[in-house]
C-alpha cells in the first residue's frame, strides 16, 4: 500500500513571474498541470508540501556562489512578495510550507522527519526547475528509499531541452514519471 | 586562497571493467585521465579521497529501488574483488578512503566533515558516472559552499550525450570544469 505525499517546488514569484530577475522561462506554462496536480491531492486529502526557497535578507544564507549575485539583486527573501508563492497556488489551510536555503528539499530540512511521520512512502514532485531543485530533491528521496515521482508536464526549466535530457537521467535511474493527466488513475491505484 | 581537495568517484571493478554487470560505457576511456588528475595532487601533497560505494552483503544498505537487483546481481559487495579499487589507481599511503551506500559522497558520510578539518575550500571531482554519483556529488559540493570542478576528461556516463548535457546543466549553475591538461595550470594558480 502506498501513500504519496505532493512537493510543490519554488512556484514563488521570484522565480515565476514574467519581470522576476531570476525566472526559470518554463515555469508559467506549467502553473495549470501543478494546479490540477495539487487539486487531485488535495480531492483525496492527501499530504501537499509547498517547497519554497527563503533567504534572510543579509544573504548569510545563500551559496556562496551565488553570493554576488544576491547582493545586487536579492532574491527569495523571507517576508517580500518575491519569496511568495504565487496566487493560483496558494496554500491551502492544512498544507505544508517548507523553507529552505538550499537546492534539494532535503537538505539540512525537516522534510524527512515529516514524511517519516506521515507514513509516506512515495512522493510526486512538481514546479521547478528540472535541471536543479526538482532533480536534487528527486535524487534525495530516492536516496531517502521514497517511491519517486515526477509529473513531468508540471515540472519546467530554462528550456524544453533542458527539460527533457533531465527527465531522461531521471527515468533511467528508476524515477517515474507522469502526466497531469495520468495523475488522477495514479494516485487512485495508489492509495 | 584555495585549498583544493581531490574526489574520485566510484572508479570500482564492479563499475568500470569490461565484464561487470554495472559497467558505465564510458568508464574505462578515462582511466588514463583520472591517472594523470590523480598524480598531479599526489605530486602537490594535496588531498586525496577515493570514493567508494560499498554495500552490505546482506543488501540491506542498497537503494530500495535498487535491491531486487542486487538481490539477483549483488554489486559492490564489501570485501568482494568487485568493490575493489581498480588496479591503476590503486590508493597510495595516506589517501582518503570514503565509504558510501547512496550516490551522493556527502551524503551520510563523514566527507563534509574531514573537508573542513583539513581547511578544504574547493573540490575537485573525477570518476564515474556523470548524471548520477559524479553530479549528485557536485551538487552537495555547491551546496556545503565549496568551490566546484569536475574534471570533464576525466568523468564518464554510459553515452557521451549523457555525460554532455549534465556538465552543461553543471556548468549553468556555477559548477567549474577543467580538461586534465588544464589541471597542473590550475593547481599552480590555487595552491
Amino acid at each position: 500500500m502506498k501513500r504519496p505525499a505532493l512537493l510543490v517546488i519554488d512556484m514563488q514569484n521570484d522565480f515565476v513571474q514574467e519581470d522576476a530577475p531570476l525566472r526559470v522561462a518554463g515555469a508559467r506554462a506549467v502553473i495549470p498541470n501543478v494546479l490540477r496536480v495539487l487539486e487531485a491531492f488535495r480531492h483525496r486529502g492527501l499530504p501537499v508540501f509547498h517547497v519554497v526557497r527563503v533567504h534572510r535578507a543579509d544573504g548569510s544564507d545563500v551559496e556562496i556562489i551565488r553570493k554576488e549575485r544576491f547582493r545586487t539583486t536579492p532574491f527569495a527573501v523571507e517576508g517580500t512578495i518575491g519569496a511568495a508563492i504565487i496566487p493560483d497556488l496558494t496554500p491551502a489551510p492544512g498544507e505544508y510550507i517548507l523553507k529552505k536555503v538550499r537546492m534539494s528539499a532535503f537538505l539540512q530540512t525537516e522534510l524527512d522527519l515529516i514524511l517519516r511521520s506521515l507514513g509516506v512512502d512515495t512522493v510526486v514532485i512538481a514546479g521547478i526547475q528540472t535541471p536543479n531543485c526538482i532533480r536534487t530533491t528527486a535524487f534525495d528521496a530516492l536516496a531517502y528509499n521514497y517511491v519517486t515521482f515526477l509529473v513531468q508536464d508540471a515540472v519546467a526549466a530554462q528550456t524544453p531541452e533542458i527539460h527533457a535530457s533531465n527527465v531522461q537521467d531521471m527515468r533511467n535511474i528508476g524515477i517515474g514519471d507522469l502526466s497531469s493527466d495520468e495523475l488522477e488513475g495514479f494516485l487512485s491505484t495508489t492509495t
